[in-house]
């Protein structure tokens, strides 16, 4: 275990009746509010309407910033940050899943600040100050609930790029599964996937005696493994709705990471291929993720062999590490596919991408590297492209 | 799974270097600091000086309230109430365990508040605000270095009373696992079933679907069974200090209870006993748990059966659940006789104790109750103390 300083003040309200609280909390911020959302599914499922009459009732005054799709864009992000000036607004409230989240991010951390917001994507500064941000979530996936991480596409170059920093930890969230009944099974499924992934790339680590995080993080990955064809056979199923939802907020908040060094090299590559394909982040990263595996089996096969073990049953006796392994990822391709999430490159319809350009947006130059638990070069990232076809 | 409100802002600072980072946090709060502790053991081990000297050197002056000991007195906090009152002291530093913590608790409510501090421990009143709060904690146990609670015991009457509350949460807690190195082996056995009892009393539950934090607690528990014997024979084994100190802190910083209903009729039962009797709260516990476990039994198998079945590996075909679930009771017995605690009152010492004297104190009426996973009225603590001979 290494050292490590945590700390999430994000208030959480879970639950049937989480909404409840929001005129209470939306009031501490003052009487005007903007309001982040995509669209459609929002106010089909009446939520937008619930939530404006709320905000009503207590008096405030809301402004919209609407339309907000998958792989969010910067020039979104800096018009929420010209409304939020202009008319002196003083709560950000993000209605949905990912995408409205980590717009709303952008927005909170750019109002108070002199320079580009996109420096801080760019990680040329850290934002110093934030204004309060309000979640309400739709979609169980990003885990943007209560993360530090906002993930903002620049659609000059297409550059996905994420940032972490305290001011992106939300003041609250308001959580009911009930909002998540009425998710289409490949959204649904493209969010466990990624609830997945999160646990994934902290429990892939070189750090030793971290017990207690395994356990916690192999806790939270069962629980996903158990409930999600719970939820892709019964969507209005709310206790398995609900597990999926409060694990794919544990699965980010930065709990399951202490004392650890995460790998995250899967989720940097897989971010250059939605912003490329503009493909669902979960479909992505089921891609990607199982030929990461491939590939740091090669180098180091200890903690992924430990993974095919613990949370797949894979008996340790199969004649090497590297063979129990890789019997782990085809159990994990084996879920992903239960799941009718895509595995490979064309299953997603992407075929003859070009592996080296897609490399060289992730690196800036050769000598760059991601990854702890493996290096990634640019080679290597053209290398796990291929065992991803 | 039931609807829930989830926020704990209090920054932990974890590892071997944490002590580093005091000077920085301290000095947030003024400069004029009122230092809780115990006395021997925080200076043999050298880090009294070592603090003093991290604050003097931030230009901090520093008064003492010292010499508190287990089972903290109401006496105390009241001392510490008018030092800082009298000093204008804008921080509060605890350096020691769960007594130096919960007594500088009752003094940061305290100061601030108009009325009697006691009241907040009778359920009369609610604290509204606070002064700030630092821990330095050198014993692992009673998780009050990120709890919502203290307990005090009122020397008028001995009455052992706790509360919880969002003021008791510390401002910062720093944390260095080689600081309990040098606790004696009893301490550091009452520790690992102080922190056992923790998850033992959320765990047991009669909420249903409540999978993630099931395993979350699982997972914490495997990691004290498997790490306390490690401590136990080598203390100064670093990992093993360190997955018990953290797995101390999140049993009790109410992770663990989102969703649920804890039972907490065992930690009544022992607060009478260790009042009276002014025995360690864990050498308490092990008595007074496995006593309790046996007694709900008889009403409610199914979560201690589970508990049996999935922390101690019963098998299920013992032929009925309440012979899986007195099967587990056995085991975690064996497990607390491995680390030399007691598991009867007579181990303990106690004999001949008036058992209506402390169930009455336990509940003020005949009508009066306390547990969820059972109800407990006095006559049923009296068959727990019956039990527990």
């Amino acid at each position: 275990m290494i050292d490590f300083v945590f700390q999430n003040p994000a208030k959480i309200i879970f639950g049937r009746d989480a909404l409840s609280h929001l005129g209470e909390e939306a009031r501490k911020y003052g009487r005007r509010a903007l309001m982040v959302y995509g669209g459609g599914s929002v106010k089909r499922i009446g939520l937008f309407d619930q939530v404006m009459e709320i905000l009503v009732k207590n008096e405030m005054k809301v402004w919209e910033l609407s339309g907000i799709a998958p792989n969010p864009r910067l020039a979104r992000v800096r018009e929420g940050i010209d409304i939020c000036r202009r008319e002196g607004i003083g709560l950000v409230l993000a209605l949905g899943g990912g995408s409205a989240i980590d717009t709303a991010k952008g927005v909170v951390n750019g109002v108070p600040d002199d320079g580009d917001v996109w420096d801080f994507y760019m990680g040329k500064r850290q934002p110093k100050t934030t204004l309060p941000l309000g979640v309400i979530l739709t979609i169980p996936a990003s885990g943007s609930e209560m993360s530090y991480s906002s993930v903002i596409t620049n659609e000059d170059g297409m550059l996905k790029r994420g940032f972490n920093s305290v001011t992106n930890v939300p003041t609250f969230s308001i959580l009911n599964p009930e909002w998540t009944f009425s998710l289409p099974p490949y959204q649904t499924a493209c969010g466990c996937v990624d609830i997945m992934a999160h646990m994934m790339e902290r429990y892939f680590t070189r750090v030793t005696h971290v017990e207690l995080t395994d356990r916690l993080i192999a806790a939270g990955m069962k629980t996903i493994l158990h409930n999600a064809p719970l939820v892709m056979e019964n969507p209005t199923d709310y206790d398995a709705r609900a597990e999926v939802m409060w694990t794919g907020t544990l699965a980010h908040n930065t709990l399951l990471h202490t004392g650890r060094i995460g790998d995250w090299g899967s989720h940097k590559v897989e971010h250059e291929l939605s912003a490329e394909y503009d493909i669902a982040h979960g479909a992505g990263i089921a891609i990607v993720f199982p030929a990461w595996m491939k590939y740091a089996v090669r180098q180091y096969p200890l903690k992924i062999a430990q993974f095919a073990t613990e949370i797949f049953d894979v008996p340790t006796d199969f004649g090497d590490e590297a063979a129990t392994a890789l019997e782990g990822v085809r159990r994990l391709e084996t879920f992903y596919r239960s799941l009718s999430m895509p595995v490979r490159l064309s299953e997603a319809g992407i075929t003859g991408a070009d592996y080296a350009m897609l490399a060289a947006r992730a690196l800036p130059t050769e000598q760059s590297t991601v990854g702890a638990y493996i290096e990634l070069h640019r080679q290597d990232i053209v290398e796990i492209f291929k065992l991803a076809e």
